[in-house]
């Protein structure tokens, strides 16, 4: 019996059109990558459990998607009472959950054959049991880029650019790459004597931008940092002006704070190569308010925002000064970034930026006007793609209405019309789809129009 | 404690030389299905379990890999005693076997969307629970392209071709694609009053290459056919001639046979059309004894076999009369070819056929020289990427032994040398690296030199 089929929730069917777009989007941010020279890897979809358990928090740990063990998997089981302990005992693999953990797996287990500082891009899915709603999937793509094995501030300041082109090259045309440095964090909790609270310092300004100032000096006051601390760090991280004149302030701030003038040094090295790099269509901004949740960065911080199109950050990264430690390599400094691709997809649909994609890779379909020209058509067919033109042969000899509507529905430029008279002229009618025009033209003069 | 990371049985991490050649062949691949008007799509890893049951047979039911259920899974579970039966209590969800049934399900879920006949081409790993061995992953990746929705022939001979010239372009200039079809072996079986055991003599035949006549015989005989029955099919299986004297061969021995009788005429249609498509490296080989293992074939087959290379077959296809039955959608007829990448790469690396392959995409490390020089050094590199040229700088002024080292080790083709002597002339050493010259350009002429 027929049986009627249906997608998990929370993942997706690509339809060509969307692919093509999305391919473009992966082949633009690669094509920044490789020219900075970051060179691309692949890790299996699957690790093994115990590699990312215990590495994205209690919440991470909750949506790993598990893997049942094959074969007969309950006859070690024990704990049959209960789910959380009985899933290490049947699941011992588990689908990557992010591309930063599975990246620090591989180097250590490769570090004999890589070259450090090492350089590597990764464009690949990743799987999280998060509840799924608009703009939030089971399955979805990231682009990272990362370097390990140096502490050079060079890539800092090269991470600029990059997401700067790449967006660039995407089209956009209105964005903000925020910037910040949790060594100048550190600074303003050293300065009002908070340096313990860092952490909670970090987590409430991180929502600044979401819940405003009057709620973040509640949750500071919530977390016993006292009243007038909370207020000099607000005196601080609103400061207003140029990125020199909020380094020239903080350096005097932090005049007592090592943690805050090392920041402020290492801004300073990041500004100047910057200042030696080309720019595109991006802004950069020195956000002091810019925190970034997650624990483990110790440097720079990126955020990136498509400015007027709501949604959230779009790009992220920063740097960490112990990427594989967990794994039995430590000492391995490393700084990345990350493209949202769905998020980047959504703005750029919302944007109207995917107009010239084609929606077919399909150049011209040569209609088929039966057996009597078939070789003709065979012939052209042939010449087209011996050129590298995307060419089909209309598969029956329907009646036109038919085949241009195949063309016009698949979103074909042209069709090429070789019927008895064109085949015995050499004169070949190719008609632009778009336009409702049509000329008679040689082979040679159509290949030399859709070339 | 730091935690010695490994990676499931079965799945690799593929370094930066290897993703790059692989991405030429999968790139290789697909700019061929995209000249025949293939369009790209993807589906999800995950697909809901009951889609996939009961499609791959008994075996392939327990090589599917499960996905544990989110949450609190043991509450609705009862059969805590059997795995199997547990199984579905607690995997909802698994992994993707194959690309051919989540193509079935897509083409049903998104009817509505496509334009039939619906030319598609997917690029995406498959997951198996396989005992792992030399060859055989748990995860690897299928290029497939298919075209339901059209009886046509032409399709059959395009995939002649699309076989031919993939491989082609891949480097391979001595392969055979064998083509057959399931319903000669009809005709076969029909001729010898064998209908009802089709099946058997095609499992039978589909293993001659394997163990040879005499077992075959024997198994045929273990199956109920006559022995003359049986020799009387190898009698017309081992005929010898060219496509045509086959073909004439076996329309006499089909005077009674309309299986067979049809499928000699859709030979005759498939090989008249390819007469007109292009040659490249490849030998199409009419092969009378070949049968394919899978049950869901009705028409042509294919198989592709490297020759002089031990291994099995590297691409195989075939025509199937219903795809999207078994998910309502009754009817609509297709034909389809898979590319084994994996084998596929070891036949290229067994025949040296990567020689050309740079193992990165950075094609000059721009020596770092210090502070002094540093900004003519960086405005070289923005030089040479604005030209899209990929290029490095060194992140430190480390000892020229230890930057020469890392772009040797990296693959990195040339170096420039920019000391003080370079700075102030403007004429810039430019290194090769492999053979050892060096020679002082300005920077047009090292951007020409590079392009």
């Amino acid at each position: 019996m027929a049986q009627k089929p249906s997608l998990p929730k929370g993942t997706r069917d690509f339809l060509p059109e969307v692919t093509l777009r999305r391919t473009f989007i992966f082949d633009t941010i690669k094509t920044v990558f490789q020219k900075y020279g970051y060179a691309p890897i692949e890790t299996p979809s699957m690790e093994n459990l115990s590699v990312l358990t215990g590495k994205y928090g209690e919440e991470g740990d909750r949506l790993i998607f598990k893997i049942l063990n094959s074969g007969d998997f309950l006859r070690k089981a024990t704990e049959l009472e209960d789910s959380r302990k009985l899933t290490p005992q049947i699941a011992e693999k588990a689908l990557r959950y992010d591309l930063t953990v599975p990246f620090a797996r591989f180097v250590v287990m490769n570090q004999h054959a890589l070259t450090f500082p090492f350089k590597r891009y990764q464009i690949q899915s990743v799987f999280r049991a998060d509840k799924p709603q608009k703009g939030r999937y089971r399955e979805f793509v990231q682009c990272d880029a990362d370097v390990v094995g140096s502490d050079s501030l060079l890539f800092e300041a090269e991470f600029l650019c990059i997401y700067d082109e790449a967006l660039s090259k995407l089209g956009l045309d209105d964005f903000t790459i925020q910037i910040n440095n949790r060594k100048i964090l550190e600074g303003f909790a050293e300065v009002v004597n908070q340096s313990d609270k860092f952490t909670d310092i970090c987590v409430a300004i991180d929502k600044l931008d979401k819940i405003g100032q009057e709620k973040v000096m509640a949750e500071m006051e919530a977390r016993d940092i006292p009243a007038a601390a909370a207020q000099e760090i607000f005196r601080l991280i609103t400061f207003e002006g140029t990125a020199e004149e909020k380094l020239d302030f903080l350096e005097k701030a932090f005049a007592n704070s090592p943690a805050g003038t090392l920041g402020v040094q290492e801004m300073r090295e990041i500004f100047e190569t910057y200042a030696a790099f080309p720019r595109f269509a991006g802004t950069v901004d020195f956000n002091l308010k810019l925190a970034r949740g997650l624990n483990y960065y110790t440097g720079a911080i990126y955020e990136v925002k498509a400015n007027n199109v709501k949604i959230g950050s779009i790009c992220g990264g920063g740097r960490y000064a112990d990427l594989t430690g967990v794994f039995g390599r430590p000492g391995l400094s490393g700084v990345g970034i990350s493209f949202g691709a769905d998020r980047i997809y959504d703005v750029m649909e919302e944007l109207d930026l995917f107009g010239e994609i084609p929606s077919t890779s399909t150049k011209v379909l040569v209609v088929n006007f039966g057996n009597e020209v078939r070789l003709q058509a065979l012939a052209a067919l042939n010449q087209l793609r011996s050129a590298g033109i995307g060419a089909e042969y209309y598969a029956e000899a329907a009646k036109m209405k038919k085949q241009f509507g195949y063309a016009d529905k698949k979103g074909i430029p042209f069709t090429l019309i070789i019927g008895a008279d064109e085949a015995a002229s050499g004169q070949y009618q190719l008609k632009n789809m778009k336009e409702g025009s049509q000329q008679a033209l040689n082979m040679e003069a159509i290949i030399q129009h859709l070339s």
